[in-house]
């Protein structure tokens, strides 16, 4: 069994990697010392959810707490806030325009950026992206075509064209990005595609097991920044009343991420919306 | 012409890559407006010097101030304190025990790391080492033999070695490393020695051309921090002074440092001793 989803003593169980949920009930142990029971009213997915249940990453990592976050939304504006911290007035690249990184674009217009270039394959991704901030959208797919190496330093082979236009468009380089898709390529672009001097990038797109972060040393020489982050750098007991505080005075808007709902027993149909990129996040009813 | 030191109006010049220097009479044009002469008294070469002669980094760089600042010492210092900026008793690991990482060891000992671990191939570093405030020494070589892989997050076609071993002598980790000699395997190795969670690997060599640093994304996103420094991040012109200062109050210890002197007609021999690794810094008395 790879994920198990419970409600009350009812379960959504991954029996094989990437198969239909089934709900199936189950014994739920009463909670030992340390231990306390919780109960869930709504959840959601995220990616990660649906790395974990194709089994394309280490389940060493907490897969229970990853489910009861929801974390998506949090990563992607911890990740800006927390971690690239870009100042006021300063340009700041999103790659991926899912809901993490859209939520990377609120929090680089909640910090108060002046130019938010987002970075996705979707153009239907350019309308949804404005709400959050985006000024500029950038579709790799539009530079599809041979160019020149301008730079010994940086990789023929890699997606060399959106550190390059990016490079054009800010005389030089964004001052912060955040990578939010777990592609490699994006995740090179998004290092490449920074500064010299001051640039830092985040990584914050869960990787497949067998890729490679891979760029010349002499980008990080040049005094560039990698980070990465899991959960925005959130902790989740001290810093998440943090994030309420943000939604409640209405600096972060939640309501724009929240696309469709389903009950706890139409779960697949939430891996299906997750799947196809419809909408952003889907609310599960655990009631339901 | 690739390299030229200019003495007065001699200059030792490098008609050719790698070719001894030729001492020649030069005509150098009197200071333009905003420029001004400045008398060298006393200057030395350090391994980038050697790279540029050698033709084997781009020629863009500032070769005059290469030249002039003498830069493997503050570097490595200013690699350690301005960057890497180690905790008082946290642990650091220094690769490559030149000139260069024996100054950012020596900027460990200034910050009050309680262990510093240097890793070289070549034994005879010990001593030196242990006067720059070296706790530890790790060859590599010692552990040439071929290993579990330990993690996924680790490629086993890199220099995987000293990250395991630094990993089991530091319950995880250290807190920040330093590389110091522009070997792409030993950039990998200083990144993933790092703790997840807080440690920071600042790179310094300065790699060959066509070199990669390649490392799997999970090490990125285990919160782990890569940075780069040309000149130790110090800013001549406003930071210098406090490495005069540091030194003039006994904090720096600089005199360890010079194992040679030369004239400057005997340029060729202070390259010949950078490239033989004897000794550590040769001075080269201008006036001689």
């Amino acid at each position: 069994m790879i994920v198990c989803i419970v409600c009350n003593f009812v379960a959504a169980v991954a029996w094989e990697a990437g198969k239909p949920l089934v709900i199936e009930e189950v014994e739920v142990a009463p909670p030992q010392a340390m231990e306390v029971r919780v109960k869930i009213l709504f959840t959601s997915l995220c990616h990660t959810d649906v790395y974990f249940w194709e089994a394309k990453i280490n389940p060493e990592a907490p897969l229970d707490k990853v489910c009861v976050l929801s974390c998506g939304i949090s990563t992607g504006l911890g990740a800006t806030l927390n971690v690239a911290k870009p100042r006021k007035g300063s340009t700041v690249a999103i790659f991926g325009l899912g809901a993490v990184g859209l939520a990377a674009a609120e929090g680089a217009r909640i910090a108060g950026a002046s130019r938010i270039i987002g970075i996705d394959l979707n153009p239907n991704r350019i309308e949804e992206a404005k709400k959050f901030g985006v000024t500029e959208f950038l579709n790799p797919k539009d530079y599809d075509k041979p160019i020149q190496q301008i730079s010994i330093h940086m990789f023929i082979d890699t997606c060399l064209r959106c550190p390059r236009v990016i490079a054009e468009m800010t005389d030089g380089g964004v001052d912060r990005s955040v990578e939010c898709t777990g592609n490699f390529n994006a995740m090179i672009s998004a290092f490449e595609c920074v500064h010299d001097g001051w640039g830092v990038a985040v990584l914050v797109g869960v990787p497949s097991r067998d890729d490679a972060f891979k760029t010349h040393p002499m980008n990080v020489l040049n005094e560039r920044t990698l980070k990465g982050t899991f959960f925005g750098n959130f902790k989740p007991r001290t810093d998440l009343p943090s994030v309420i505080e943000m939604y409640m005075n209405k600096k972060l808007e939640v309501e724009k991420f929240i696309t469709h709902e389903v009950t706890f027993s139409e779960i697949n149909k939430a891996f299906d919306l997750m799947l196809s990129g419809a909408g952003l996040r889907c609310i599960i009813r655990m009631d339901g």
